[in-house]
């Protein structure tokens, strides 16, 4: 490749997109961000030496150039199928593939890792990041920028620069970028007189430091990425990212710059296909279309979660003007455009900044008002402490909507909302629940709203709703207060969520044996349904708990963290979650048969436990 | 006080510092970050007015000037003691307390929270948030920062800038204002230059852009804070913060301006107390000291955890140069100075940036380094999203060295490190180390360095060892083994950290009692020692955990999980640990006494849990 002249690098370029373009039609994945840097690939490939020199993708679902490029074309039939290719950066996969993500923001502070790694071993390999004009607003990659400036490593950012994160971009660094890509065609210009500039002599003596000033001041006039410099990067650009010649010639001129180099490079997200060129957004990341059309091929079902939420939460706040929604870049994803657009002013999209979204939330709450975070569930992890020292330790009324709770399909590991029960379930005064039919989120919704003593919290999973009818009145849920779903006497399933329906299955199946399961919706993980879990220790049966979440710190614990507080003893408890290792991609079906959380290995598990406890109670009867 | 001349305010601001530098001098507390911001806060009190104006202080231990102007002056002897005046904003203390904070970086977010809310509900107050220097580098800062400059709601930012986090700042924004400060003499003729630039009129037709770029880049001569106005902030500074008159002129004129304001004050932190003003970083939290003198007196007694993780980092740093130890903006608090002098490059002070160093961290680990990510176990609550998504689930050796595990004492409930094992423990891949005493730690670090299969931590306590002798040689201990530390067959002890000493106690006087209690050591959390475990199972015998952590999702859970996973019930476990809530500020023995942390507590329990215990036993027997 690194033979081809320019324009067969145009014409390799071509060939990719339309293997992309081909490929994911059938596949789905992030088409409009690939499609935005099949260029700036082909130059990092062609200018520098893979894997010696570090390439790093920030959040990593714009590789798929990068894969194909590095030998992976003919597994791209498998993408984020199970056991197939990854739609991230896999270090598995290739040792072009130096260093994983799918959260964003992390690319600086990895590159930054690498450089003065690099430097105390002696070696002399770049590290060059590449990373969107959204990931670089996480308080991340803005405290990395700070260190890197303040470091002067050699390293490489490349700010790929499409206007997008996954939504259109907000915020004052936005605003900046805007400045610079209209101001554009001043380029040429600018380069010649500061050409020229650069060619006076220092001035010594007293008078230097004004005129050094002077000369800097007419550089912002020049330099579009003042912002940069002041951070203590030489700035590049902006650079046409589907010029290859511009770009191949900016990149190679700023890989001999000492210290911190950022090239700013304008790309089109969808480029080359024009559905995706006309609403990025949409064609983010996409499931299989018609080619010659652009129309997505979705399946039928009942409304997804994301959906009953937002409606709900819409029917909410026409009636109770506190309530205000907060997004962290995914007010698609979130289910909040259509709110947005019903009250204006009351949905708060603060870019890609989980943390400050929080503290947002509790400085709301304090005045009074009923902000609604709307986050999923792995996101929430960057806000972990907010939660903990802004929210909850204030006790304020913040009600957190989380999405992708469980497992998330095909965006796998790095995805998975299967921690929040466990990093939510210990911080004092949080109240955390899980709805087991669309029906019962809105009433959670209700519930969270009417709730006056602190933090709530309502999980929900990345699927479709169950089918079941949608009540016109959401009536709240007593805090605290399980439901009893099926009656038996034989043994009991506590169920969170959408295991609620595999607990039923399993019960299903378990009555062909002759037995009866009871079936209990957990539907509060805390606080606990106390006086329940005081009555099913009288009863006296083999209890199993199924979560979707991790099997660490989950509802199964509690429930034995509170036997054991109120001494307790001999319950026969057995935990069915997510164990104690990261679970790649694949569809939720396969990942719920991976770990277990399927009826079929319940009601297997039920039998061999309950005939085990039979026979322990009859042996000391 | 709104009534004073600018003479009388000065006098003011003379004896509060007079009774700062005698109140603290018995109670100790923060006293250089209060001597510098004494007129600042009085500036505030005078312009604005508390409660109806909100006043945001960034950490909040900066609050005690406005403590005392709010009416609890006579409170100040009983600074940071158990049930006595907070050593941070506290709302249950006064309505002029609007917001709590402890950890860093989070009043932007505050003061833009309640400025949405303020405007959603038609209201007119002003909201002015306090941040220092150091906090402004904290991710959340920054996202809070871009997301004001994009909404342009009314609110006032001040920038106290005292060259200092707690340790000197590091970071391109800390050079960024060094360059600003050390402008200050060209102050005045710009801003005559700037008035008359004003006067201008602006051109109108095809070279209106131009011309207004080139008075953008005037402006850039002559405003020095033009990084935050491409932020969109109204830039006013720098100004002397502690000139009144000319802080009162300043911050007057800001609070007419529409939307954000930052105003750049430069303070002196120390500022009037010739020891502090000389070392602001030793006397940013400072013991009881001798006034005239500035000697601090201190508490004799074996050294702090910290100092002995300190001597046997460098011990280890000498044999391998893979170790890097990282610090976001703590070097003195979690004893690394001395190692930056022996290891310069390899001693590495990211700023106040949590997330970001433990991502730096994950790619120094890929790049074969060993890096050791110094932090207080409540801080690292920033990182959890950077430890489960980019350390763990790649598994790459760092090494976390967790202080100020357990209680903290006088820093009270944002500073206890008693969440960690709950958010550590259910991430995959992690091992969670805790030493009974100094030596083990000793050994722990050895472990740490030896171990080669993933991330691995420990944690210690902010107290002192507890005397033991250091050997020479720190042997590593086996991956996941428990000792027993005191033989028994009465009942059973597991215990964590200090809390083994505690059980040792305990263990003592129910000896006089005939009781033979076995304490085991529970040196890791994860992984268990489930040898062990199962052998305890067999015994038979009532098992009491103790642990300084939360009760909820902690090592008792972590036992309970293992039994029932085993299938073996009825084991009876009591976990003694810290409650569902959150625990106020006093001292380390106030706290352990409060929750219950103690060994007459747990006698107590096991007095009363063995005798339930022996009755069932002999009752179905």
């Amino acid at each position: 490749m690194k033979t081809l002249s320019v324009p067969q690098l145009d014409e390799l370029a071509a060939e990719i997109r339309a293997f992309l373009i081909e490929k994911l039609s059938v596949t789905g994945g992030h088409l409009a961000p690939n499609l935005g840097v099949v260029e700036l690939t082909l130059a990092m490939h062609y200018l520098f030496d893979s894997p010696k020199d570090k390439f790093i993708f920030d959040v990593g679902h714009q590789s798929y150039v990068h894969k194909i490029l590095t030998g992976r074309k003919d597994q791209f039939d498998t993408l984020r199928k199970y056991k197939g290719l990854c739609g991230f950066v896999k270090r598995s996969e290739s040792e072009h593939d130096v260093w994983e993500a799918g959260h964003s923001s992390t690319s600086l502070s990895a590159a930054m890792g690498m450089a003065l790694a690099r430097d105390l071993k002696g070696e002399t390999n770049k590290v060059v990041a590449v990373i969107g004009d959204g990931s670089l607003t996480g308080g991340m990659a803005l405290e990395a920028l700070n260190h890197i400036g303040h470091e002067k490593k050699n390293l490489m950012v490349i700010l790929n620069d499409n206007e997008m994160s996954i939504a259109p971009n907000v915020g004052a660094l936005h605003h900046y970028l805007s400045k610079i890509r209209t101001d554009r065609h001043y380029q040429k210009a600018k380069e010649e007189l500061n050409q020229f500039l650069n060619k006076i002599p220092a001035i010594g003596g007293k008078l230097a430091k004004t005129a050094e000033r002077l000369k800097d001041s007419v550089k912002y006039l020049l330099v579009s990425g003042i912002l940069f410099e002041q951070f203590g990067f030489n700035y590049f650009g902006p650079v046409d990212g589907h010029d290859m010649e511009q770009l191949l010639e900016v990149m190679e001129q700023a890989s001999h710059v000492q210290g911190p180099v950022m090239i700013h490079v304008i790309t089109t997200k969808g480029k080359g296909y024009s559905p995706a060129e006309a609403d990025s957004h949409k064609w983010h990341g996409i499931s299989p279309y018609k080619i010659e059309s652009g129309q997505v091929l979705k399946a039928v079902g009942p409304p997804m979660y994301t959906e009953i939420f937002s409606d709900a939460l819409i029917e909410l706040a026409k009636k109770d003007e506190r309530i205000v929604a907060v997004t962290p870049a995914m007010p698609g994803g979130s289910g909040l455009i259509k709110f947005g657009e019903l009250f204006p002013g009351r949905m708060i999209d603060v870019g890609i900044a989980e943390q400050h979204a929080a503290t947002l939330c509790a400085a709301m709450a304090m005045e009074g008002m009923k902000p609604v975070y709307a986050v999923y569930s792995t996101f929430l992890q960057r806000a972990y402490d907010q939660v903990v020292h802004d929210i909850c330790r204030q006790n304020l009324n913040v009600i957190f909507a989380i999405d992708r709770a469980g497992f998330v399909g095909p965006d796998g590991e790095t995805h998975h909302g299967v921690y929040d029960i466990a990093y939510l379930r210990h911080i004092p005064n949080m109240v955390l629940m899980m709805p087991k039919d669309e029906n019962e989120l809105r009433r959670m919704m209700k519930t969270a709203v009417d709730y006056n003593d602190g933090p709530i919290a309502v999980r929900y999973p990345r699927v479709n709703g169950v089918g079941v009818e949608l009540e016109a009145e959401m009536r709240p849920i007593p805090i605290g207060k399980w439901e009893t779903v099926r009656e038996g006497d034989s043994s009991i399933i506590i169920a969170v969520g959408p295991m609620v329906q595999v607990a039923e299955e399993a019960a299903e199946q378990l009555k062909r044996d002759g037995q009866n399961v009871r079936v209990i919706n957990a539907r509060f993980i805390k606080p606990l349904d106390e006086a329940m879990l005081l009555q099913l220790a009288k009863d006296g049966l083999q209890i199993i708990v199924l979560e979707e979440g991790t099997e660490l710190g989950g509802l199964g614990s509690a429930i034995l963290e509170f036997y054991s507080k109120q001494g307790i003893n001999g319950v026969p408890i057995r935990i069915i979650g997510v164990p104690d290792r990261f679970i790649e991609h694949g569809s939720i079906k396969e990942q719920r048969q991976e770990t277990g959380l399927t009826a079929e290995r319940v009601a297997t598990e039920l039998r061999a436990l309950s005939a085990g406890f039979r026979q322990r109670v009859n042996g000391t009867a």
